[in-house]
């Protein structure tokens, strides 16, 4: 087992963030290891819905076994109509010589998402208007959908297009989408790692996007190997539950669905993005200042990365957060979609996304978690004046000298240990990790110092 | 017809507001217009009352039709009373030969204003306390007053001094102040255009700067030209008070003579110094938070402009934002008044102020208008989750690409819009146009999504 | 004399603020004598408690008469127990030549604070670990204590340990501490200077540090200073008491024994490191929000220097500020402790310390006291516009020029004084002095405009 939960037998995710900052947990196997589970999941034609979104649940259940929920097409969800099931079969265009000039074989992108089954022979100029190119990066096929507005197309480098012009193959082309597109299923994936109170965090990472590695498998791969770590964890303050569905309207269907069981959402957590380059970025939620915000805003601030303000584009936190359910949902990646070029077209690829950034977005998740788990607003209960720490064997017997960083830790937290203080608010104020300021506590109640 | 108002017969200024946005009115042309009316009122020796503000409000009333009123010489304002009016005919420094060295007919600032009326023959001595210059900018003629203090005096280039001092002149001089100084009235205009609440919008600009171009004939044209439009739209949510008074004392006597009127007010504006170069500047109203300053803040941010908040010096904002009085009057200029040399001097002439500053100024001043007449606290009737705008027409059809401006500026407004968030707080967080939040609303509220 | 308390008869701190900024007070002179008071204090074997402390506080008697206070040792104070009493006469390192390496009659840094009596021949060897040097500044002595744990050692040069070790003396040595160390007295010093009222302004100084200049003989002069210069005064509307103690156990020891004078505190001031080189720094209280957060933080900010936020390192302001007492104490100080390298070294000695700082330091905390004693929240009593200054003197009579900085402090006065706004809070929003705005309320008083 290449995970982390085996590392630490007893105790909650506290013991285990406190390894990996000791350096007793290998980190970088961790990595590769969860970069493996990318490179099984890439190829697999993932959709909105349909055969390769089961597929993707299928490789995710032999991480950490999965709940498989469904709906079928024409549910209403609010506002939206869940749709035709679409599975893809194979799409290509050959040209009149029998070369195959595309072929989703090749690469899943070279298929309008959701393209209705299509055999024709057409000319150049015919095919026109079905096929999608980013002259600006002329070797890079580009993302592109249409769940909702019926037509085919096909996604191909821009080069590849030049040649076609210059007539380097022979027209006319033949023009194949072998797909399903009806009446089906919207197939989603659950896993519930039950805690001490039914209360819940929420995790999700949508899987909607086919072969695009940093958007979203690495949202994928992670959440799974933190529900397996939470799993083989001795004891969680709440129960985790891991949402794997598609974009969007696969949200929407499972808030309408669960119209109790989101009332029991503490705390919610948005991966995407967070293998690529570049430091790792909190968004916030709508309202800015939940819980999860000071847990994700402080771990994001220590490991030097971003902050930013909730916007009403990106991924499911604009679900959760809408006005009707306004569930305190940040979300966490690393440079957010559509601030590097890469984003949503081929290039998003398996060399993109490296061992040493899932693995220290792991690190920060654990960090995360460990906020959420261990969080309290504890009292000080000699608050007279500074206790005498020395008598109890916490503080340094040759004055004059100046203060370690675990001394300093637990003189902040009895100085602001007031009862409505929290730690994580506390360690923010000091500027220190909140692992530091929870061992602080720990000592300080440990020696009855703090309740 | 120079002006914007008949560019678009029906609606109110939103529609011109688009009409600017989209290039559709010769904002060129309005510039030179009002340059133009400038320089008509530029010649007229104004002071605090007299002649020469009666004949200024008889050039403005040209433009659009003003109320006029009055007190007299005595009427007491809360701690004001009114002083003394006087009007000049001219005032001249004769030399023993004959020459005329000094001549308010070159130039009205050539005078103190209200110099007491003198025929004196003196020497260069006699006069030297009578006489202002500006060493440091020897070309230019400064601007004093002495309202309440009776003494005369003139005002000239500090080299046409130092030509006095050179003996290029033969003294004695004949010192002549020709001018009418006793019991009269203050005079000012009124110009109120009707909307459909009599609740008032109050602009005001100061008519008692003799020729000084941007201090204040700029912010008198520009409220001129802005009740003409005003009054050519179809639909007016406020009613329009435009006051053209003289500085403080005028201002204050407004105030007295208008309890009930002034209870009406729900935003005010102060308008000056409009026309020189520099970013447009927002001054806070005094507590700094009202919604005129979210207006003004807003467009004026979007401009590139300054804000600032409120001190008390500058102009009738100073009166109506006093704590007896306690109103919610921004202001809105360029370049604060002691900030750019020229300042209250014979250089702020017609060649300081241009064109294009006027209609610059003058497009915000519709921005501003458009923000009180349309802002709003809409409310999301489908809040649960996003709701699926693409079976509305308003979203593309195809998928994986970056959304549009106009997208997005729906996604902010459905995001925000709980029923007590303004659209103008929302266009601010989203950082894009009012306008493109005010089109957005009216997209969502068209399709039912927003009431 | 060379204080500062018999340039002005009659009035408050405010006639002494005014004096010290029209130049009427020979801060120079000032700055020199509290030099020369250091210089006395110097050589005194301060330490927790013991003969040091009770020389120290004569030598501060002499300046202003104090009373002194104490409690035995074994007194519990909250979670603190007052140690034993230690008086050292000499302490000395002898090598077997007679020569004397170290001698407390040097310097007092030479032996750990606390160390236990001992007579002993000892070896190089057997003698390091009871040696403390600081290799990264060979030629200071560092400055060491172990109160509450008994051992003996000395501190030495690194320099002088390297000659030590390359044989240039002959061991043995013969290694006496001749001190008293057993049950005594914890004693400390008051003094207060009564006001009108009996709410204090208390002011301490921690006097446990020996030999080190800036830590804290600059706390102690300066304080002794504006002790005697308060009680010169004729008037003061807070009264005034001084507390020097030693660190730490001192003041807890205080607050025990006071626990109804402790709730007479108003406003509370730390004063350390005020000598050296650097801006002023004014740390605020834990809340950070308190009248003399705003007092302190006013006069430092208009002198340039720097704001910190809370923390709890660094003096008594823990103690005062901890949970259970929660007294609103900032700190003033220059280059806080830990941040310049001579700190708790022999190198804080007198040359590190500089007359004009102290005088700088002196003439701040006069301003400080000044808004404590004369801060209030006035009521603009003619709030209908601008009141007219000029018919009252208050405004020159040309206009057109640019206001003065007294006219200025006198409009936002009347813009801002609504009853519930403090003068400092104005001082701070208008960007000038806090006596400006003095002087200027004290005008618009006198001339009816203000009550």
């Amino acid at each position: 087992m290449t995970g982390v939960a085996g590392t630490q037998g007893h105790g909650g995710v506290a013991g285990l963030v406190d390894a990996v900052r000791a350096g007793e947990v290998d980190l970088a196997a961790l990595g590769e290891s969860m970069h493996a589970r990318m490179a099984e999941l890439y190829p697999v034609p993932r959709s909105l819905t349909g055969d390769g979104v089961r597929a993707t649940l299928d490789l995710l259940d032999a991480v950490a076994p999965l709940e498989r929920h469904s709906v079928p097409t024409g549910y209403q969800a609010y506002d939206w109509t869940v749709t035709d099931e679409w599975s893809l079969r194979r799409a290509t265009i050959t040209d009149a010589d029998g070369r195959v000039v595309v072929d989703t074989d090749d690469h899943t992108l070279h298929v309008v998402g959701y393209s209705t089954p299509v055999r024709a022979t057409l000319s150049l100029e015919e095919m026109r208007g079905h096929l999608h190119t980013l002259p600006d990066h002329p070797d890079w096929i580009p993302y592109r959908t249409s769940y909702y507005h019926r037509r085919w197309g096909f996604c191909l480098p821009h080069r590849l297009l030049e040649r076609m012009e210059a007539g380097e193959f022979t027209a006319p082309y033949d023009v194949v989408v072998d797909a399903d597109l009806g009446p089906g299923e919207l197939t989603w994936g659950e896993l519930v790692v039950p805690g001490e109170t039914d209360e819940e965090v929420m995790v999700t990472a949508h899987l909607c996007h086919p072969s695009i590695a940093n958007d979203n498998l690495s949202g994928l791969v992670l959440a799974t190997e933190l529900a397996r770590t939470l799993a083989g964890l001795g004891r969680r303050r709440w129960t985790y539950r891991f949402l794997f569905a598609p974009g969007t309207v696969g949200s929407v269907v499972w808030l309408a669905q669960n119209v109790e069981g989101r009332e029991r959402i503490r705390h919610g957590l948005v991966l995407t993005g967070l293998g690529g380059p570049g430091p790792l970025v909190h968004k916030r939620s709508r309202r800015g200042d939940r819980e999860v915000d000071r847990a994700v805003g402080h771990v994001v601030a220590r490991r030097g990365g971003e902050q930013r303000d909730y916007s009403p584009w990106g991924y499911d936190e604009r679900q959760f957060n809408a006005l009707g359910f306004d569930l305190p949902f940040a979300r966490l990646s690393r440079t957010p979609h559509n601030e590097y070029p890469e984003y949503h077209t081929s290039a998003d690829d398996l060399s993109y996304v490296r061992p040493a950034e899932l693995a220290d977005a792991f690190a920060a998740l654990l960090e995360v978690v460990d906020v959420l788990e261990n969080d309290a607003t504890p009292r000080n209960l000699q608050p007279h004046g500074e206790p005498q720490l020395g008598k109890r064997g916490l503080y340094p017997t040759t004055g004059g000298q100046a203060a370690n960083e675990a001394v300093m830790a637990m003189l902040w937290v009895l100085a602001y240990a007031d009862g409505a203080t929290s730690l994580v608010d506390i360690a923010t104020r000091a500027d220190v990790d909140f692992a530091a300021v929870r061992h602080a506590a720990d000592r300080l109640s440990r020696t009855d110092l703090l309740a």
